[in-house]
């Protein structure tokens, strides 16, 4: 059967291409979305992709994949610094979750240099732009035949 | 006339009984609520009892508690750690509130030892698992009394 | 053309008057947004001022103002000290910001003279209480004028 | 048969009621132990209650109640913020302790934040007068049961 | 009467439109001062506005305004950030003082984000260049004025 | 009436005149004993000259001053650093107290620096030697003669 | 013209399959090898694979790598945490790297989480065993066609 | 032959009566001053006494003493917790030094505690007001004539 | 003649065998009193060996050592970090001592591995269980002999 | 069969009895090896012993140790406090270990005060000069013993 | 044209061979502005040399050096490690300026290592008594030759 | 009799020219030596110039200089910042040596401004690129002469 992965994304990605594009480069959160699909298609994998500006939203989110999804994709933007909430939420589900970042989080400034999700998730993987996401997925890929 | 208490539960609550049951047991959130009712008719309180993911919903219940509610027992879960944005809603209507914790948070990681709600908080509960509530209503009802 | 102003307001602000009038004074809110529909008036500004408790919900504000705003005052109260994610909106939208504070933060407790905002925002405003809109409505006219 | 729980009471305790009235309120030692009392018959529990400024005499009252008591509740006073003595006693000994204090110790100074006792406490509770060490014996009594 | 406001200036500022004008814009404290006096007419106040290098002689002025200047504008330059005898002397002649700065202080070096000034003045304005003076003053007619 | 002051030594003090003669000189506790007599007994006052290692013991002896004695003057040696509970001993009596070292305890190691006692002390004078306590009892005297 | 990359191993990873399997997994460094070389085919890159538990050797290697080596993929292993040396060739090479990292580091102890490597790579991948290997070339092909 | 002591007094206490009352008293310099000069005629002391807000004027008062004076006593205010030219004056001339602080600077804001006249002084007396310049004076006579 | 060693053990070092087992083994304080006279009459030293839970008998014992023992053999429990009392005490009898612990205290909790008695003591032996008593007795006789 | 002990020396103890003769004796290498020889024949100990100034070489050393030598006595001079790579591979081989130091390493600077080795060694031994290897030869013994 | 070289001395500097001879030698600064003619000479510089004990004064002379001096030679003395208003200074007028130390400020108390000057100088030299300055001198020489 | 002196140069400074010329310029290892063979001959010193990246090799180089070389200049380059075994290399040697950098290394990356070399250096210059080496040179020829 095929196997469900939810890729979850946070605060201002949606403005992805416009923001900041010397840190996060030209490419949409639509962009990477059709990348995603793409890529999934291939490894056999059917996804959702959401993004919200929303802390609780996104716990509501991670909190509903139980049963439903097999593996999280997650880029929290900036709640990645801040939330103790989804840190929970990821502990409590116990679904396998892949932690993404766009740019490489260790070379701005220092406060983003720590992730709460990165206590709970797999692996971690930054720097890459949005290849980072299709990364995610041949891992997820590669995970969710091994189990 | 019947005291009015309104107990209110932060992020992940929820899920309590099916979320690392090592740290949390295995009460579920409508058991406690159930205790709580029994307690609280025992103790001539009238409760209301609510749960969310949301860090804004949490201080909008605060601060619509104001005139409604003579007490507060609070749960805020991770946000415990984390919102100053509770705390000053708390500051802001001054509503006695005893602050519960499940489990003892002192034994757990580095940061969740650090509570804001404390700074302003009547008396922290912690540790006695779901029964921390009643004990929360005890003492709700006893400082009603006194005032 | 008359330039716009966007004035945001962050969590507990709606009870201000009411709340801890030792710090904050007798103002509402509603009060300070009288005077500053009277001062933009006179400045040739167009304002519009909101107020929420939700982090998110500043979060889309600051996103929905490219376009629409020229300025943006904010006030994101206990969000100025936490929100990473409001300061990546603001990074991201690039509209020129003017942090208010009704009072002096930096006479506080200590994790409130941190904040988040001043990393970003043109100016800090602290300690002139409502009159401190109205100074950032005049700093506002000057900058756009200038542009 | 009656279950034993060992009231155990830090230095300076003994001048309750006259010690800082504004942080500690007025009841005196020998009020809450004359509660105490009341309230452990009424659980069917049997309880002893002891005061010392020493460290070294608590350790000794620790280790000695191995076998004697069920269970501990403990105001170590000042010697919860300074004595891994205590600690490793109560470590030791694995007889299940409840830690109490008269006043919210998080909303003091620093230093009275931090607690070894914590370390090991099956709870904490703080906050609430000498009602507090009545809480106590209820959650004593609903431990030992469970047991 | 007409209120009389004392302008402070402290080391270096001197300089202004020769020294780091990226920093610091292009405006001379001339300019300022003459903008001020504008100002201060249009708003019904007498100003006197002075500059030195000197921690001692700062320390002499503000002690010699009691009793003739109702407030202070002071921008205290470097001493901002070393400078506890210039804090002592705002204390001692409790003037209503108001703290400006040419630049967002909060984003330059970590050191310049600490400020012993603003432990005693009446409020901060940073970022707004020399039209920060001008906003001063503004608030302190309108302090002056609520007397 | 002659006032009473009660002169308290902590741990190791008995071994003065022998221990680190560098630091601490070649005078003893008697010679220092012998001193205070003849100086209280030219300011008219009567003393009280007690030694302990034990910090239990220090705390009882403050205790029971109240009622006893009008002033205390105490060098709590090591405890100094350490004890809260002496601390809170001396909170709790209300006694006017006055903190001695023998040598200049902010030049020795670091964590030396640190005084608990100092919190409450109407003062305190170090680096005199056993003179230190004669400068205490003419201050003793002076403010018990003020009251 | 096949691309060109060079995969350079620090200290211990030779007993990879045999150290510590519960943090690494039973893979062993030739396996990890062998499908590198096959990863590599498939994308037509050329590698070169060694492992060295020298700091210089890794400085040395790092700098040969300069006009040969298209690309770096780097596990410094222990390194990692500690060498300003390996940081300063890499930017003295200026040849685009990818760091790698068997565990999840940011689970482990914490001075494992902070990497002197990050500060110039392109980007990071950990908690993915050996297969990060592979995620590190498919990156590498994709930096290198974009070039 | 009369031992000469210079008595050395540092920013603001030329406002001593005036200035925060309930922190300092109501004792003015002057009146220390005559203090001064009875005490040191009946322990056969020349005293001079002098006070300025510069911390240079300090150092050179500090470098002039030498040959000049026997002893200092220096209550240098502000520049205590910040002026290692002082301390370097002090070190530089080898003149015994007693230092003096009017309040108990251990219970005021956390950057009073620090003193680096402390690095070098014979001994500090403080939280006695004025009398603890005659304390200090009392002291110098006892030093010199060891001596 | 031979030569005397004092062991001293510290708090709740009598539980041993009994307390965390898996920490400190199955060994109890007899056991190791034992062995080491066995081990004392093999290098020909005479030793006494004494328990207590009390820091103030501690800094008793050691004083009275003078001139009585050659050297000590110090377990000083939780006491090691955070006495200040007993490092004294050890500094004024200058008795060379030797600090054993059973567990490697660098192992344990981060408070557990700082130790006041290493400031002073000759050395320091840990994670040997009761055996390290023996070899520290194997160094003292080493230590009395080369003396 | 004899136990085979490998004993392994860091950098520039190839220079002790001519470096830093005040800290570390007089002491040569050369000698200890001649007393860990006799001492290891007593004990039926097999041991090699080698000393180098590479920390590449020591991890290689202690990785080639797996299979041959029954434990390891490790003094890693500098690198005890600054190789993680030597701590990494003592874990990886899992060959009991015992950490010895010639001085006291927690009486001199703070930063040797701070031991990665001390993380996985069975014990540390310090303070004892040469003598201290044998003393871990001895424990070495015992331990095998008991395996 | 001969190029100008103002060298500027900080506060205590005037006491250079009578202060702390252990520390700084037994040179006087007079002859090591003799030393420094004679070397500007042989370097074709014109020098000018000044001390004062003012940090107000510093400022003023690092000022008025603009237009007028091509190179800046500082030994700030004390207010190297405090003075950000000379840093502000030296960064306005913008000067090659180099930093001189006679001993070596990394071997002495913690807070010297920390130099405000360094951050804008153009290198420092330290440690070799008043020969650095005409090492300054000449490395001013060639900066002023590459020009 | 000619003194000698090893000059010895750490990890990547055989890159200079191509690395990072923005910091360290377009000198190249070549060219520095060649001009240090030309100053030491106008010096009338030996001089041998050396480079390696391993510390290891720098601590034998070190260690062999005993004897043979009368003054060391070091750049250890990286190993500046984590190697306390050179540091423990020249204290044992005890050659008089001469710490130099290209860059002024208080304006970089914080961890590069903290040296292990200058707790033992005679002196230190940074920041005059190579030609600090010949002022190194210059004081080295002094301080031989100077003996």
């Amino acid at each position: 059967m095929t196997a469900k992965v939810l890729v979850l994304n946070g605060p201002n990605l949606n403005l992805l291409g416009t923001r900041e594009p010397d840190v996060y480069g030209a490419e949409t959160l639509a962009g990477i979305e059709a990348n995603c699909h793409a890529r999934a298609k291939a490894l056999d994998l059917e996804i959702e992709f959401r993004q919200t500006n929303s802390e609780g939203q996104l716990v509501d989110w991670v909190q509903q994949a139980r049963g439903t999804f097999d593996a999280l994709i997650l880029n929290a933007g900036a709640y990645t610094h801040t939330s103790v909430a989804i840190l929970d939420a990821l502990k409590a589900v116990q679904i396998p979750t892949i932690e993404v970042h766009l740019s490489n989080i260790h070379q701005r400034e220092e406060f983003r240099s720590h992730s709460y999700i990165s206590k709970v998730a797999v692996g971690m993987i930054c720097g890459f732009g949005g290849f980072g996401y299709e990364m995610a997925l041949e891992s997820a890929a590669r995970l969710l035949t091994k189990k």
